[in-house]
């Protein structure tokens, strides 16, 4: 039996548990004023070629969104997200908890373009009843998707341009941002995600490591007090050097794009086998995500073989099914898999 | 130039004008405690034909939603309710400001349906990531809609059923309840709403006084400290009496029903008038909002006659607008304003 | 039987009534953009000598309170207040409601000092966690104050200048008001305080008027959005006017300042008598509150002549009362209460 | 140069890295519902003698504190808590970011008392504006206290009796559960904590993991759909079987007490040997912490040998650190310590 089930089936990178196991023994302060998140701050800015910029070390994804998002908006004030978007359906009301209306846009294939972004905020801007409606105080998208699809350069300039505009910050949610950094179809780079968005996130938990999500914050100060915005949001980690060894490590020798080009050429190669042998992909994703559409036969078929995560059931009773590949996988295992199914 | 904008634009029904006048020297307690109030809960339980319901007053329509909103969910559960809802749409997140998220159910005239709502938590209860989500945890409808147009009783009935079904309370912003019961196509009484809500409001603002909101509790006490709740939502005004001698005098010889009723006829009048005139109804709504949709010319004309509420722009340009007749629309108002466009 | 519960046991003052009857059937929009508000934020911007100040109109305290506050401070932020504020005892949460911290100083009579304040914010910056702590992010002190005495000139003014030394917003409850301006003992007027404080509300419910505070922002603009606040927190009234014509009258011919005087010298004659009776003031108030410590056998007695607010229970048996004058408050009703005890 | 300002300066007690090392390439899904947290379940609850309760693993204090009480809390509640409580201090407001008021207590050496409690509720019930007031909906304890005292097992079953009568649940925050545990001076048990609290939690990220915080939760399914509130509130980690791990560990032969009984003998070894240097300890604490009141001369020596935690700088210039002992404290360096000041 074999699990394609998530990215984050594992405990963590070699290369870091290697770490953990040679600083275990050395002391620090607390909170991420160490040395090791120095270490880690200073990489990540390098790689993001961000030198104004600011890092903060966060556990996980939610915490991370619920966080920024608690941060730059004011009460009067919602953020506007795509219908498929992480927080509008999977955070069981985190951004909400926090007062905050997500505004729903529509997408596709997980992405909102910045015409919609820009229609949304004008017609907001020309309604009678502006005053009485939340208004659109930041966007939220992801790189990659939901949908595991990513956004363009262009696209993302776009809606970088939209938001300046409307004098908006863009945030990113990059839970998964190696595997967009590491698609051959992604123009996108970290510094040009540093360039365009106010705040973004360089996911941790689902790209080796045990846990850890590193906030990078364009404009050094930009938010007052975003130390303070963590800990009362209860997302500082005591012993925060945690996440210091975890991203320093990450960012040693590349291994945050290492780890994510693996996926990345395993995904292909079962996305290749699975066509192969009959099988019809829901949606072009070309990260380390595969949705995969099942008849019945297939669905039992692949019941037998691999635990996976189940998507969604289509109206005609095929079964859309998420398999996920990660620094993990075995060259053996896919096979093995495309072999069985 | 006339004024046809909202059903709100004059101070109040002279009869409770009068009663302000007649009880104004007379002392009493504070925060709903006083005699006027028991007497407007006493009839308004006895028109809604439910002895074992509870009654609390409140000043205004957003402020009520949210009270109560807050009052029924746990942490982990939003509120379904129509795209186009009030709380959805027109209350600058102040849903969301208590914490929770607003659902929304696509709608049909501003409706939403038992099937939808079924078939939503269904899909919920069957989702492998419902614990992950919001939980639909009440249903908010309003009658009439933001679009004017109103439940039937079997669709009511249908709502009522789908809730007890999956136990979760249903809830009816009656912020213009009044014109809903006044109109003929309207089979639904007071006592069917409190029979089949859990928790409804009959509005006053809208119908004739000068503010408030009569929140009808389907079970005494289902809701412990509701007061408390009120108090810190901000909802409690202190000479609560001015919403006791209001809801009496209401409720005192059918005047609330009265008010609606003649808005009604007005609203008749005018519909038909604009008709005869070639105006074109944007929607079928038989209570005092009237729908129209004006060209450019007729816009111009519009403009020159009365003022009004800008309901939307049309892609083509055309512009919807919404009249509101009230108790103190005359028909001499209306036929000159036929007259005149 | 008689009733000094409180100042706001009547209806509202016949002046308010009769402006009232004038205007019920003029026709205006809502939401607070008509003209009678336009004219009593242009009369309390002139009797506060501040004529680059905004005015707004809200319902009840605790409602007005919730929302200044939530709109004052940051995420991080708490209100320093005195441990007997209205915010910190009497408003079931309010303001934690709104996601802050009442941070609670020693007071003496109701009243913090300036010194209270610095000290605390200096030790706040000295102290090593400060960063995991509530910042003070704003100062709340109420004229007059719970206990019904009155913050002097020079008091108010250190502590405003404290409140400049660290930059956070000064806010003034003024439920009461009117009673502390018109005390001999007061030095603060209205230009004062538009002056030292940020922001403060002028109240209507307890001097007069049936409902509403006024709240002036000492500098226009500073509060952004202040309008879609007052929606969110459900504290906008959707027959604005009905506040502007309060506020206009009284602040037409010195109304609310005559009321205010009225209730003082009623007040003043209660306290010599109750004095001359032999019986105890608990705290000297100069305001329109009496509180009086009474024995078992006083108990007794007043309970016999008339309704009181109570207090609190001394350890030692005793009851601490409150009795209040207002607008109302006959001259012949006093003797009567002082004859009868 | 030592240093001793907290117990969580160093990685993880060796063996839970041990078992990261042996673990790290299972495959195994995430949020907690792997084989590694189920053992870990079944071994805390059987340390605690809790076959009828529940166990969730969060990642810190304060997030698992604001988690907690914002399950337990109705809207108008409040959690009673010790003046010096962590969550009415240390945590930046993370309750009252959950909308809840924390009602301080005064404590004694960080201890509130049962009659404390009672007083304040029947007080509470006894006002006449009792509904105005925030109620009291549970308590908060803490044990060890931030002082480093202990409750003891009268003490406790005191505080479980009075939130019984009351029918609140009492909440205790076990961050440090262990150097209570293990100190000779307490007679409470995790089987006591079980039977006498509603939830309390067991302290990982202080006694020796890297992170986490078990939850016991007496009597299973009492806290409705409690995993969405963990979720909702950021707290909800991916790689859930890493709190799974370090708790089966931890609580694999007794390893959780072992580490707390080293820690106690090392603060217990310091204590004396700072007592026969002429040191001034500030507060009587058995746990591993040590409050020791250092004169210029002592504060200037002491810093050069070792770094601390500052807690209070006295009136009289003197200042009070806190130093504190862990499972990787060695004997030779508190001899090197004690030498050395």
């Amino acid at each position: 039996m074999q699990h394609f089930d998530s990215d984050y089936m594992e405990g963590m990178h070699p290369r870091i548990l290697e770490r953990l196991l040679q600083t275990n023994m050395l002391k620090s302060t607390g909170y991420g004023c160490d040395e090791f998140c120095a270490s880690a701050r200073e990489k990540i800015l390098k790689a993001c070629d961000a030198p104004d910029g600011e890092v903060h070390f966060l556990v996980g994804g939610t915490q991370t969104n619920a966080t920024v998002i608690r941060a730059l908006l004011r009460p009067y004030e919602g953020v506007l997200a795509a219908q498929t978007g992480h927080i509008a359906v999977h955070e069981s009301g985190a951004i909400e908890a926090t007062g905050h209306k997500v505004i729903c846009l529509p997408h596709k294939e997980g992405k909102i373009s910045a015409e919609a972004v820009d229609e949304y905020i004008t017609a907001f801007k020309a309604d009678e009843s502006w005053e009485h409606m939340v208004y659109p105080g930041m966007v939220y998208i992801s790189q990659p998707t939901e949908y595991g699809t990513i956004y363009s350069l262009k696209e993302l300039e776009a809606l970088s341009a939209v938001c300046r505009k409307w004098q908006i910050p863009l945030f990113c949610d990059g839970a998964r941002m190696g595997y967009a950094l590491a698609c051959e179809e992604c123009d996108v780079t970290l510094a040009d995600l540093a360039r365009l968005c106010d705040v973004f996130y360089i996911g941790g938990t689902k790209v080796g490591a045990m846990f850890g999500e590193a906030v990078v914050i364009r404009k050094k100060d930009s938010i007052p007090h975003f130390f303070s915005i963590i800990k009362l949001s209860g997302a500082l980690l005591a012993k925060g050097r945690m996440l210091g060894i975890q991203f320093d490590e990450l960012f040693t020798d590349n291994l945050y794009f290492d780890i994510a080009r693996h996926a990345i050429e395993m995904a292909k190669r079962l996305r290749e086998g699975l066509l192969q042998k009959g099988y019809t992909l829901y949606k072009e994703s070309p990260t380390n995500q595969i949705f995969v559409v099942l008849d019945k036969q297939q669905e039992e078929r692949m019941r037998e073989v691999t635990t996976f995560s189940e998507w969604e059931r289509l109206s005609d009773g095929r079964l859309v099914v998420r398999l996920a590949t990660s620094w993990a996988t075995k060259e053996e295992d896919v096979e093995e898999l495309i072999e069985a199914v």
